[in-house]
């Protein structure tokens, strides 16, 4: 019998549609590895198995694109039948949600079943949940859709799904050593999905490559806004290595990785180039943070006055922050915001994608936090397409990614440089599936 | 002095930026306008001319897009500060929101003030609200957006956002001779914005003219994608003109009027052909009612069990024919509509776009009920963008519209088809404001 952990998720639906083996068959495959890996990796919030082998059972879509997939969902997501604690003490007892949040619908429609809720940082902030980082069980996941990325990661399922309103799905990608893609904003709605920052907040996924992610992003996509089939890139795409403005904080075996990887994909023959961003984006960080911290006061100060004591120090100090922010600075912030959106595309020239780093490094030696997502920060306030893939090992023998981002909405070249660049920047991660 | 209640928002916004008026200037004539017609017209649920006047007077965007630009809220969105009572009578005391819609915020940050909130039915279902048509009191505004259409219609706002589920944005539109603009769905964030039809639920527009709302949506479009500036269609464009399986529900004048449309568009150069949807669009009906009616029944069955007494026989029948739909026929409509999604590109072949009534003739002589929403259902279903210009008057003094229709996120060429078909089938509408 093949070892179902090791397949992408085009492999199991595949072999689902070909009736090489049931969806019965697949679940149990994936119930027992977490049952394996569960008490090291700590990746799901929710799992009821007997449930999620009864819904595999009942499977009756044996054609779709996703038919039998098992999928994880971060746990600020609404999946009905199971309750959603955004990793929050306030909702340690909340009820099963009544409605399924559209982006999982569609999942389900395609053919997925959903194993259970993936754990997150409390109100997909900082502070984090209880998931280990599968490469090294001291060492961060990365936040905040942490278990969706570990879950991953180690083979308990093919594809998860995660939001990102900082660096939320590239960073546990990249620390986890999987694929995270995060769309152009609004390519994928977030009903019934906490949403508290509505200037950021993206939906996105998890996978083992990128055309898997492709597919779960297509699947979730409003409107077909993205192909189900990846078109191959036509050409060695013209590339960009930003450094942005943060580049100081990386260490010194991230620089070198972005450095190894410029001249691995310039002799696949790629046109790479050094370029800076314009002196205004060294504003970015400043207004996203003015815009993240304003927007979770106006949206959680009302909880927070009625159970601040359940509420850790950091969600609370974002809180407090956002408070005492002027409404006129949180509308500069937009404003800017919207200058930087309208100006990407003319910033990018000529370049069909920008290549940077995912995260500062390898994923940090703790569990206290969850790493710094400030190479994220930019991307993500600009709304543009981003994936990161993972490109070798670091000196702790945790994985290093590559992150690529595009224009707005111009996710499927995007997604095909992408694999462009994986197919040219090919790393094992069999070590740990062993 | 101008009359600023017949002006276009991109007429006031330039005055506004050109220092020829300011936004307190422009307020005070929206709200002598209202003062004066709200009386017959009934328009607004939430109005505070004081805060409005207010804001205006503090408003220090005058070189936005939209500066100064009053503009009417659907009363299922969210604006801090204003209750939003969804057009029940569960939530008449409801307090004002905290947050303001991701989708009105990208307003007010281009310059647009809110001046209250409109009048919607009951959950933007069918139970009318207290609005009139305001060509004549005695018929129907249309539904559900009723309060957003009669107040561009008459002159108090130059712009105004609503919502579609079914037919709720067209058919007000169209009655009340008006422009109504449905982006493709997800296009605009449902963020603060009730939303229990995930599947079906769409932000739309209300303006003048098709650059108007082609304006107020590339402002709330997230990621810039609709151009604020369109561009003119660059050639007579290929139009088939589609009567849709509910063609024996159209009324004789409506269906001349498409004829007549046609026959002009024509000689003004456009290829215009009858073209008949594929059979399997028999059932389109059949599929977004059983969508519909589950979906309701999901979300709002709890509030049912509390409060079935203080809800309308409509909706509460709607929740009842919902919770008797078993969860496989709600699939299995899931999956028919994302055939349809897939294959309707497909099913346009060369046209540019279709042209089809918005509503099956007048507003009807009565405010027992919002008139027949089935012209919009299809499109609605697809996801796609669809828009209504008004084209003349009918029999009783009312207005007749026409309905434009595009592929999925071709909301650009679909809006420059709809300027273009306006250019060549003038009407004035300077009856009303008189």
């Amino acid at each position: 019998m093949e070892d179902l952990s090791r397949l992408t998720l085009r492999e199991i639906a595949a072999g689902v549609r070909e009736k090489r083996w049931d969806a019965a068959r697949v679940m149990r495959a994936a119930l027992h590895r977490i049952e394996t890996l569960e008490p090291k990796v700590r990746a799901w919030e929710h799992l009821d198995a007997a449930s999620a082998m009864d819904r595999a059972e009942a499977s009756k879509n044996t054609a779709g694109p996703l038919a039998g997939v098992p999928i994880g969902v971060k746990d600020i997501i609404d999946v009905a039948g199971m309750p959603t604690k955004f990793g929050s003490r306030v909702y340690a007892d909340a009820k099963p949600a009544k409605e399924t949040a559209q982006s999982i619908q569609a999942l389900e429609n395609a053919g997925a079943i959903v194993v259970g809720k993936t754990v997150t940082t409390e109100f997909a902030y900082y502070s984090p949940g209880k998931t280990r980082n599968p490469w090294n069980e001291t060492h961060t996941p990365g936040g905040s859709s942490q278990g969706s990325a570990a879950s991953v990661a180690c083979g308990m399922v093919p594809g998860a799904v995660g939001t990102q309103t900082n660096g939320s799905v590239i960073r546990p990608a990249a620390f986890c050593g999987v694929v995270g893609f995060k769309p152009s904003l609004g390519l994928v709605s977030n009903h019934a999905t906490m949403d508290p920052w509505p200037t950021l907040d993206h939906t996105g996924v998890f996978a083992r490559n990128v055309a898997d992610a492709a597919l779960l992003a297509a699947t979730i996509a409003q409107n077909g806004a993205i192909a189900a089939e990846m078109k191959p890139f036509e050409r060695p795409p013209r590339l960009a290595a930003v450094r942005t403005p943060v580049w100081d904080q990386a260490e010194a075996v991230q620089r070198d990785m972005l450095a190894q990887n410029a001249t691995a994909l310039k002799q696949a023959g790629a046109d790479v180039r050094d370029f800076d961003l314009p002196a205004e984006y060294n504003d970015a960080h400043r207004v996203q943070r003015t815009i993240m911290a304003f927007e979770a006061a106006r949206h959680f100060g009302a909880l927070q006055k009625q159970h601040r004591d359940r509420m850790s120090a950091q969600i609370n100090a974002l809180l407090d922050e956002g408070a005492a922010i002027a409404e006129r600075d949180y509308k500069d912030a937009l404003g800017k915001t919207g200058n930087f959106r309208k100006e990407f595309s003319r910033v990018m020239g000529d370049y069909d994608a920008f290549i940077t780093p995912p995260a500062p490094g390898e994923a940090p030696a703790t569990l206290e936090q969850t790493g710094n997502p400030t190479f994220c920060t930019i991307w993500t306030l600009l709304g543009v397409p981003a994936i990161t893939i993972p490109v070798g090992l670091g000196p702790a023998g945790l994985p290093l990614g590559l992150q690529i981002v595009g224009r707005a909405r111009d996710d499927e070249r995007t997604l095909a440089i992408a694999a462009w660049c994986e197919r040219h920047l090919p790393f094992s991660r069999d070590k740990l599936n062993a």
